[in-house]
Parts: C-alpha cells; structure tokens; sequence
C-alpha cells in the first residue's frame, strides 16, 4: 500500500437495487412507482427556459418550498429540500446526530442508516424487530443520540400507528426522532400533526415513491424552524445549490396537482390488496402492507430461489442476504399487467 | 439549551454570492457564463421523456462520465461526476482527507475549502500567498495530510504554470493532490496531462462556468481509477442517485458541442481582455486573470465603497470583507453590453 492510500477512507457501500438498461425487464425491484409523474411535471418541463441554466439556482430552493409549505400547512421555514430523502437525511444525520450516546433504528430496517453511521462516525444501536417483525417500544426508553425509524418500515412494510410515534416522542424528549415516510402516502397516517407538540421531531419525505419522480431525485424534511435552520446550515457549509433548476420547476407541479396524486395512489393500492390475495392464494405469506411494495415469503420455496428463476424471465424484485430475512422477497406493486405476468410466472411454486 | 439542541451540529455556513430575483440587475457577482448552454442542451430537454422521471436515474451515470471519458482521452473508471464540483469536492475531502496531519491550501483561496475541513473535522493549515497573491511552492514541501488549491486560484484570478503543478506533485508522493480547476478553461493548461505520471493526483473541473450550466449543478473529477473507485464507494454510501436524469442526458450534450464551447470561451477571453484595458484606464489595478472574472483594487475608491454603489445601481459584483483581499473586487465577465453598463458607471471614480 502506498502513502497516499492509507488516508482514504474505507467504506463497505450500499449496493443498490438494479437498474437494467434493457426496457422489457417486469421492474419490481426497487419501489418505483409504475405510473408517470402529474401531467403538468411534463408543461414545466416544456416551457422551461435553457438560457436560465447558465445561472446558479436559488440557493434557498423558494418555489419548491413555498408549494410543500402551502401543501402541508407549514410555514417555509419549517420544509427543507435535498436531493433525493437519501441526501435529506444524510444531512440530517450530519447534522443532529453529534452525540456520544449511540443513535437507535431496528435490526431490520433501510439499510442506509447504518452505512450513514459508520461514514460520520456515529454510534448506534439496533433494538431488533420481534418474531412478527413490529417495533418494541419499550426498546426505545433508554438514554440515546438521537431515534430514526421509517414508517411504514422497510422492507417490511408494515405501518404503526400515530399512537405509536407519539408513545416514542414522549419517551424522548432529550432526543431528536426522526420519522423516515418514504411510503407514508400509501395508506398510512404522518406524523406531520405531531409537529406542532414536538419540537424535536423531523418528518422525511420523498418524491421518488409516491410522486412518480424518483429519476428527479428530490426528497424533504419538515420539522420546527429550529431543526430546518440547523439544516440549511449544514446544507449551505457543503453544497449550497444541491436542487438543479428543472428540479425546483417540475418538483413544485407534482405538489400542486392533487386530484393525479390521488387518482395514482388509489390506483397503486387497489393493485396491491388485489396482489395479496393473488399472492396468497399462490402459496405466500404477505406481511400487512402500507406501502407500494409486499413483503413475501413463500411456504414452500426459498426466496433466494424464487428471486433467481424470476430475474431469469426478466422479472426483477428485491432479495436481502441478511439474517432473518434472507427467506424474505420484498415485490414492488407494478401495473396490473406486470402484476400479472409476475403471478403467471408464480404459478409454478403453488 | 434544551437537552436535543446540544446535540445539533453548529456550522458557520458559508454565504453565497447573491441571486437576486430581481431581472434587470446586471449580474456580475457569481461568475456565472454570460452565454446560454450549448444548442444540444435544449434538443435534449425537448426530447427528455417525462415518464422515464418515474425511474430512479443509472447510479453510475453512465450516460455522463462516458461522454466526459472520451472527450478527455480517458477510461470510464476515471471519471466521477457530482451534484456541481462543490459536490464532488466535499466527497473529495470526506474520502481523500482521512490523515492526522494537516491537509493544506492557501490562506487566500476558494472558502469553501476552510468550511468542508471543519464540517468533516480535518485539521488543516493554510500557507500565505505571496504580496503578489502567489503561491509558494516551498511552502508544500512539509508532510501534510492532503493538498488542495484552485488553478487558477479564486479569488484572485492568478493561474500556475504546469510546472509548478508538476513541482507540488514531485514534492508530494506520499498525499493526494486535488486541482481545482474550475476556471481553467479560460485560459489554463490542465493537469489532466499529468494523470499518467502521478496516481495520486485529481483533478475537479465543472460545467458551471465554460459550460453555462450552473443551475443543472454538475461537477466531475477525474483521476487514476483507483481514486475514481474511492469516490464511488463513499458516494455509494451517502446518496447512489445523485444526479438527476435531466443533468445526466443534458450534461452529455454540453459536452459533445465542442465548436459552440470554444466560441463562447473565445468571446469571454476576448471581453476580459478588453475590460482589463478599461478598468486599468479607469484607476483599477486587475491581477492578470487566467479565468472568467477579474480581481481588482481602485488606485483611490475603497472597494467596499464601490461595491455598495454599483449595487444600489443595480450592478452586482462580489466584494469579501476578509483579511487581506478587502480592498478588491472580484467582478465576472458579463456581455460586452453588460461591461459597457460597468464601465459607464465606474467613470465617476476616474
């Protein structure tokens, strides 16, 4: 090893989902959602103006914003943006979690956070999920740096309750909690009416689920204005213009167009209970789903097996080789037509 | 202080130059490209598919660092591209920047570096330029964890010659050398020459200057692959999907137009040439600029003073009240008729 290699860092990196370049793959992978953003993310793009792009976007992110804070009912000093919730809550961790004490997340959960702790050097905890893969609460009353769970979880998918979340913030008041709701849009209840009691709570969204805009890389935290200063702070000392200018244009249509927001959600949701009885009757176990994708094992046939045979026929869903959950597939709700081409191939297993 | 607000992060963020909103300011303060992207920019952004935005962009950006690899006479695997090179530069730090030592730059230089360094808690030193606001080369001779420096520097306009690049290199086999090459196709020979010789060198350029692109933020670095892999993996651990699909299929049509990149470069060399001879005449003393601004002091006017009235007349240039450099300003090169509105207003300090 030469000098100059021992002062690079070592990290053991996140492997993302795969995403083939052929076009006739069944995608089920990585919980995209399979309906195209609101039609007018297409009008912005259209009568965007190149010329504007020799300048620096605003560095504040305004327009993107100002239409989250109008959506949600916040003030816009209570929304940040970054690019993608993967870069909002890495800030986050960055920036809230500077204590001694470790941070907690469950054993089972976004494989990301762990992988941002060893990067800042945060130590952390991992209370694990019990036999039916829920959150203990109890796990969550010890002195701590600071909680982040998602909810629902991934990749199990399941939701708690708001009792729930509330029951963790009054436990940690000395804490920041952080709730990750990538997947809150498809049947859960945010957190976002806790904010005013808690001033210590962050609330995490994506556009890359629920929004159809995953290819746009936008994701935002709402929380007291205290909390979001702290962000920008730590987001102005690293990169000070991380949202391009088409982002901030097309992302704040996608927010103003409600009846498409809903019309998809309910689209996405109907396909997935249709998909749970489908996949049941085909011989799996479906967790209880609150999210865009169904956490899956099957009574007969490993998953790894499963996983394997379909990415053959050009149909990709996710496999985890992780302990007690490697018997496990976590399948993206697609259209219907993907959902059956997915349950034809399925057959085989019944 | 209440108990969670201790563990919050206290930066002293860096201030960006101002992005009024205001459309007839004469916007000469962020060195922005006064000419619009490429033609293939907007073909790009005409024919970009809005259903694609549902799917996450390629994690490698293939698109992108193959089109930069073969402009450059490179291999794919050298090449890293970030959200602008402010992106590319903190990943830098966080991955390259790992030593007990202190890294070092110039006391005069781009201010982001002092402000990664303590947000990633790297200890750093920062050798004096000379009174004529030169580096000295003598004064990277020391062990050190790391070396960084823009060429041409920023503030001050002032380019090195390859040699002296090629003597910090020679003197340094044992740490990572980072050139910063922001401005450097104003006028500037490049490093990249050297990527064969030294594997522990990296250079950063971007597409916010030369290439009028500064709000679709793309910055790339380019190196041996072993470096290119190790910016990969912490990248790959922080956020996979960092650049958008706009930037990546836009971006590439930036690059492929090299007539159009030459011309708009010839025409700001040809207006910086031009406004030094004014400015000289006008009183200004203008350090002799390799980049895209010139770096100027008035033989009578306080250049804090100036600044004030230039802006109160809607003429926005930038002006930092720090030790040494706060009688000068930096002021970008604009349109000819942009320089005319500025020299017509800088007659009243003759």
């Amino acid at each position: 090893m030469k000098a100059w290699e021992k002062n690079i860092r070592q990290v053991e990196p996140y492997v993302p989902g795969e995403q083939p370049k052929r076009r006739d793959v069944v995608k089920l992978n990585t919980n995209e959602n399979p309906y195209p953003p609101a039609p007018g993310v297409e009008k912005a793009r259209i009568s965007f103006s190149d010329d504007s792009l020799r300048l620096y976007p605003d560095p504040t992110a305004s327009d993107l914003t100002d239409v989250l804070a109008d959506y949600y009912g916040l003030n816009r000093d209570q929304v940040f943006v970054g690019v993608g919730s993967d870069d909002v809550l890495a800030m986050a961790f960055m920036t809230f979690f500077n204590s001694d004490l470790p941070i907690l997340f469950p054993d089972i959960t976004y494989s990301f956070y762990s992988v941002w702790a060893d990067l800042f050097h945060i130590p952390y905890e991992r209370p694990a999920l019990d036999s039916a893969f829920r959150m203990v609460k109890e796990d969550y009353y010890r002195p701590n740096g600071g909680i982040i769970f998602p909810n629902p979880n991934a990749p199990t998918s399941l939701l708690e309750p708001l009792s729930f979340v509330r029951d963790i913030l009054d436990h940690n008041q000395d804490s920041i909690v952080i709730v990750d709701e990538a997947y809150i849009d498809f049947g859960g209840q945010s957190a976002l009416p806790l904010l005013e009691e808690y001033e210590n709570l962050l609330v995490v969204q994506t556009f890359s689920k629920s929004r159809s805009m995953a290819g746009m890389r936008i994701g935002y935290a709402m929380g007291n204005a205290a909390l979001i200063k702290a962000l920008n702070d730590v987001k102005y000392s690293y990169n000070s213009y991380t949202m391009n200018r088409p982002s901030l244009i097309m992302g704040a249509e996608a927010v103003k167009d409600e009846a498409y927001f809903k019309e998809t959600l309910a689209k996405i949701i109907d396909t997935r209970e249709e998909a749970k009885k489908k996949l049941t009757e085909l011989g799996f176990f479906c967790l209880d789903s609150a999210s865009n994708f169904l956490f899956v094992t099957h009574n007969k046939v490993p998953a790894k097996q499963i996983f394997e045979e379909l990415k053959t026929e050009g149909i990709y869903v996710r496999y985890f080789n992780s302990a007690r959950i490697d018997n496990y597939l976590r399948i993206t709700i697609g259209t219907p037509d993907q959902m059956e081409k997915l349950y034809g191939f399925l057959e085989r297993y019944r």
